[in-house]
């Protein structure tokens, strides 16, 4: 298992953000995300961000989702309070290191 | 977008795991998730948990994978820190709200 400890990248505010949308706006809401975080697995996205930025990305979504979809935002204020490990292949190594 | 505050559910530490595996392994790796936390959506689970408790499902979640398998495990060690909202369908409203 690898700690990952540096997850800082600027910005003020952790953010892990999932989604479960329908196949038609995969694609949008993908691109929408990885205008502002990093990808990290499957439908989840993470990254800090500042607030203000994460305010715009919220809204620009929501204009892509429709009622049947869902999207989850954990925000962590301090990235101090938050450890993150994994399990076998890190898929988002390079992204992470930046 | 709906804010979810009482992610207390018992235990010490919050964790969300988020899970990328071979599809012969999916279902073991969510039955063996259900089991100490709750499914919110997609790969993703979450919940409160006892530290110990986190290192036994860690444990037996290693002897389900393969090398190209991959799980991630954000803590959150104190859920005053960590804010939930929704936008769109909440999935695992009845299990958060239990």
């Amino acid at each position: 298992m690898k700690c990952i400890n540096r997850l800082k990248r600027g910005g003020n505010v952790f953010v892990i953000i999932t989604y479960d949308v329908g196949e038609k706006r995969v694609g949008k809401v993908c691109k929408k995300l990885r205008e502002y975080l990093d990808w990290t697995q499957n439908s989840v996205f993470e990254g800090q961000i500042q607030k203000g930025k994460l305010t715009k990305c919220l809204s620009e979504l929501k204009k892509i989702l429709t009622e049947e979809d869902s999207i989850y935002i954990y925000r962590i204020e301090n990235p101090n309070h938050l450890r993150k490990d994994v399990i076998g292949q890190n898929r988002s190594f390079d992204r992470i290191f930046l």
